[in-house]
């Protein structure tokens, strides 16, 4: 795919560059899938990797390893950007950094980490303009939560949806009318996707495994890699829900959410809210 | 509702008695909403209760724990019916027990004990004998997995839908079109219930949470009650799947199952598969 545009500003148009949404876990070193789609969405040898660490509490250690995997998959040049605080966000440095780089990756870790320091700063706007041009921007864990306008920050897994039972935060607006949640299956977190969709149908709910991913294309089509699967909540047709009633621990109702579990190699089309096949 | 008609018979005609399917960890010690539904509808101070232990593996205590729960609750006759092996289960004595009884409560333990045991049996002919008649059965956790024509017996929690996710066996048939799984939300359950509807839409995959219960009615509809939630997953309008295609560990794609997540209080039409608010 390589025809990246950095560099080129195609500021208010609906042009946009790809987002790669990864549910935690990514094989790092078996087949590697989902980060060589990543190194070759980005250019491959003739790419430009900016690794962000921001969400990791051992930023250096993460940063490495990510460099190492991605030198080993023949990524042509590869930094990482150590953003401590804001005042580092908003380094004309750090933003330029952005600008000249073919792909981004955000580590996990906390993804309020990731909002509370970039929220607003230059590098969040040099992030956004990166995207509109048709840059790649990849994340995994809280990398991957944080892309959406509103994102999951907490809530436990193996619980029964009730009041409460998920606190929500504004992300990074890069992928919108979409709430993400990753280590889906793996953490049993179902009920807290299904209280996101049942309190704003308007929002596509979606729920990435471990060593999943979902590449977001220009034209708001998803594409479904790794090796387990993509779960869609679309709560276009809810027929009833009690959540606006819920005091905290009250079981939730909510009845007609529509389900479609992905297995790599199918999409989703976001706009038209249907499974897509090839 | 004690209107039991346990001694009449209704054999060939399409009468029915109650299932109360549990999703395991009904309270005992608070308010017992759960139980106390169970000894009402078995009639209460006329009630001529019979817990069946067979799926648990130590029999004694947990009979002995349900007795003491059901006569604080004001159940007029308990017995505890320990069941041993299949030349047990064909005793005349057992069948003769159940069959003059109006509630039977199967403990939880293991569903391949309760059908292993009894299947085919004196007692498995006087149970169905007993539910055709009026009477209520009962069951928790795997009580509740047995009634169904087809029940769930494994499959490991907390993972992606994929090949060989969930293994089933031929249940007691109490409850038709319908397959069981109980610690629903609390054991991240979502992905075995999902391959189960996969593989035949006819079934109505119900998730029942812990502490939580669906009254089955003579009508075909069930009310839920307890704590948590009860789902429902619809596989009628299923659009595509690959799961006859899959082998062991692939990853299942399924599109457009209809999702119901009912609270207490609220109920389902099994045949017209439409939630039920009164």
């Amino acid at each position: 795919m390589g025809e990246n545009n950095a560099g080129v500003i195609f500021l208010g148009e609906k042009v946009r560059g790809y987002l790669m949404v990864i549910g935690g876990a990514e094989d790092h070193s078996g087949d590697k899938k989902i980060l060589k789609k990543f190194a070759e969405i980005s250019g491959q040898g003739k790419a430009n990797v900016t690794v962000i660490t921001v969400a990791s509490q051992d930023h250096q250690e993460v940063g490495e390893m990510y460099v190492e995997i991605f030198s080993g998959i023949g990524v042509g040049h590869i930094e990482t950007l150590d953003i401590k605080s804001r005042s580092d966000a908003n380094k004309e440095s750090v933003a330029e950094r952005i600008a000249s780089s073919t792909g981004i990756f955000f580590t996990g870790g906390d993804q309020l980490r990731i909002t509370s320091v970039l929220g607003g700063t230059k590098a969040h706007y040099a992030l956004e303009r990166a995207y509109r041009q048709g840059v790649i921007i990849a994340g995994t864990s809280a990398g991957a939560a944080a892309m959406s306008d509103t994102m999951i920050i907490g809530g436990e897994g193996d619980e029964a949806p009730k009041g409460n039972i998920v606190s929500m935060a504004p992300g990074l607006g890069l992928l919108e009318e979409v709430v993400i949640d990753q280590h889906f299956a793996q953490r049993g977190r179902m009920a807290r996707l299904l209280m996101a969709v049942a309190q704003n149908p308007f929002i596509l709910g979606v729920g990435i495994d471990e060593d999943t991913a979902i590449v977001v294309h220009p034209d708001g089509n998803f594409w479904v890699i790794g090796s387990n699967t993509v779960t869609v909540l679309d709560g276009n047709c809810i027929s009833f829900t009690n959540v606006s009633e819920l005091g905290p621990g009250e079981p939730l109702a909510v009845c007609n959410i529509a389900i479609h579990v992905l297995s790599p190699g199918l999409g989703f089309d976001m706009k038209k809210r249907r499974p897509l096949f090839e």
